[in-house]
């Protein structure tokens, strides 16, 4: 099976290098051969960029016929002017495809504060809608990633009664990342008929379950936005209401979401070992995440888990700062199997066992806290010289 | 003038080389001639390491003659062994000195989850009350490091009355660093005569505006305290109530937190340029302060200011996430003197000016947000490939 946004049918894509980034992909085109069901999910940041604005404008109509990405500039905090360039983006490729601009989906990635070269722009879209193609997604999935290493991109299939269907996503992360309601920028289609306010839904509760629960950096961007397209293509497949069907749907879409935010994390920058965070016996699911991101952002752990130090320690102190009441004389700490503190003070255990734990990838860090019977967990990433070396001089 | 804490009248101090560390200072007892007014404030982490649960049930009666430090070793996650541990500590202290236990306050400093080496402990409190000297603050201040770099102690005159007073004062840093009611380990001694309420509030106030507004990792460490002893043995200078004397008191003090903080944030883990984060036009000060904490703790903001690059875009995204509600639209950023953006988005300024304002030390970032009229402010670092080496294997 093919991967990515053309994997399910009535997808065509194209990504061309529109010289907004020197020599190489950044500007990509994904268009479905007729208007689609469609919903997003936006950043919590109070700092929205321009394509998210007019985005979440545009998706309130809950129909998309185009994506449109450049990387190279996130056209955040470029004011009205700004604004305009978003539209515009818009509103060429709409013109390009031949929808209504309200069809349009936009999206930017890339440096903060510094305005759209809407010359480049403009031709890149005109370009890559003459080269729209069925296989496209694999260099769309190219064009729009910034400091990744690789692509992001997958599919996975699912049954819908009698008839098959296929969820597919492309994203780019690596820097910035801790989303808030969604991620960096990650693009589902499916090619299954999906009534809207359901697509909405299952949107939402796939993002929820996992790129949400990523983080690199704790840094929330100002373009983080998730999108799914429905293009209906799938003869028979067809979700109107809720029930095994939907279930099916929401599962593939899920999935997929947690197969994208691990590789996002997998990419973040400079990583090179990745780990959860799972939080057991709290009060409400809401305290165990609090307590999940505390110690999946801690700058101790993150450097702990880089050294393979099994340095549980800092993770105990990660929980009690984690502005939820509790009882630290009753916390339990395992790494891997290994179960390193108990009643909020060392056990007896192996330092080489641990060690090793603290070395395997993932790594799996599990808390238990005594105090209720609700989870939570996190994936994050270690810390090294590799994220310091990219984000001391991005923009130069 | 001599410094640290037996620059003040009335206090001896000596460190001994216990061998809890390998060869190096690692315990230090600082002693009172006569027992003192004393006040304390702790770590607000849940998890609360063994001498700082002592220590904080010791000072309640407002009165210590003496305090007993070592590294190498936090005692935090260290179960009721290691409370047994800390209140050995107090007590061997006690019977060296010859003070009821009560008026010992005990300090550790160094991993969390591994017990004292008690045997070393005993023999090192012993020999080093046999060495208290008028002139030992110095090696006192070498011994409590631990991947500090250098020795922190100041001394501050001030005038009451006609009478001449000293504020002293020694502290380690370094990681675990975003103190919350106060700091790793901070002893201020004075030999003024200060009533033990008034000596209260001024800790509180001075460390409020001091050691709880820097932050080298968000870590709020398990072993937290600021302690301040007031000897008397100075004639003629005696607070006693609200006035001009403890004005000055209460100014000499907050200077001496805050010269302490910031040398504090100079050497903390990796540092190689320091910042400071202002916040204003916020509703609230309690606002101001949790948008310049966000900022002050964006690892994105500290990577910038590792390497000089005056990219505040990310000043503004952690802004936007800082959960307080405001209008990004309104808010403008300065770097040094240069006004880079207004409204929310970019200005016309000089780059070069922009580099080199964000190649000085300390930085000055500056965020004014047309809110209100309320103001916050912290002290923060870069964030370097020495944080990652010293954390990736503190333990090894």
């Amino acid at each position: 099976m093919t991967t990515g946004v053309t994997a399910p049918l009535g997808f065509r894509a194209a990504a061309v290098a529109a010289g907004i980034k020197p020599d190489r992909l950044d500007l990509a085109l994904l268009v479905a051969d007729r208007p689609c069901a469609a919903a997003g999910v936006f950043t919590a940041n109070l700092a929205q960029a321009a394509p998210v604005i007019v985005s979440r404008e545009h998706l309130r109509g809950g129909r998309a016929r185009a994506v449109v990405v450049n990387a190279g500039c996130a056209n955040a905090a470029t004011g009205s002017g700004g604004l305009d360039d978003a539209r515009e983006m818009a509103s060429v490729a709409a013109r390009a495809v031949g929808c209504p601009v309200e069809e349009v989906v936009v999206a930017s990635t890339g440096v903060i504060g510094v305005r759209l070269p809407m010359e480049k722009v403009r031709r890149g879209i005109v370009e890559a809608a003459g080269r729209l193609e069925p296989g496209g997604g694999a260099s769309a999935a190219r064009a729009i990633l910034t400091t990744d290493t690789k692509p992001k991109e997958v599919a996975v299939e699912l049954r819908v009664g009698s008839a098959a269907a296929v969820v597919g996503a492309m994203a780019k992360g690596a820097g910035m990342i801790a989303p808030n309601m969604a991620t960096m920028l990650a693009f589902f289609t499916t090619d299954a008929t999906v009534e809207r306010v359901l697509l909405g839904r299952a949107l939402r509760e796939a993002v929820g379950d996992s790129l949400n629960r990523i983080t690199v950096d704790g840094d929330t961007s100002t373009n983080d936005c998730a999108v799914v397209l429905a293009s209906g293509a799938r003869p028979g497949a067809v979700i109107d209401r809720e029930g095994p069907a939907f279930d099916a749907f929401r599962q593939a879409l899920t999935e997929a979401a947690r197969r994208i935010a691990r590789m996002l994390v997998r990419d973040g920058e400079g990583v090179t070992r990745i780990a959860e965070v799972r939080v057991e016996g709290a009060r409400t699911g809401g305290e165990a995440d609090r307590i999940a991101r505390t110690v999946a952002e801690s700058p101790l752990v993150k450097t702990a888990l880089h050294g393979g130090d099994p340095n549980w320690g800092r993770v105990l102190a990660a929980v009690g700062r984690a502005d939820v009441p509790l009882d630290v004389g009753k916390v339990s700490v395992w790494i891997g199997d290994v179960h390193v503190a108990e009643n909020g003070a060392a056990r007896e255990y192996d330092e080489r066992v641990a060690a090793a734990a603290m070395r395997e990838d993932p790594v799996r860090l599990r808390i238990r806290l005594g105090e209720g019977s609700a989870a939570g967990w996190m994936w994050t990433s270690d810390l090294s010289h590799g994220y310091v070396d990219i984000n001391a001089h991005y923009r130069s």
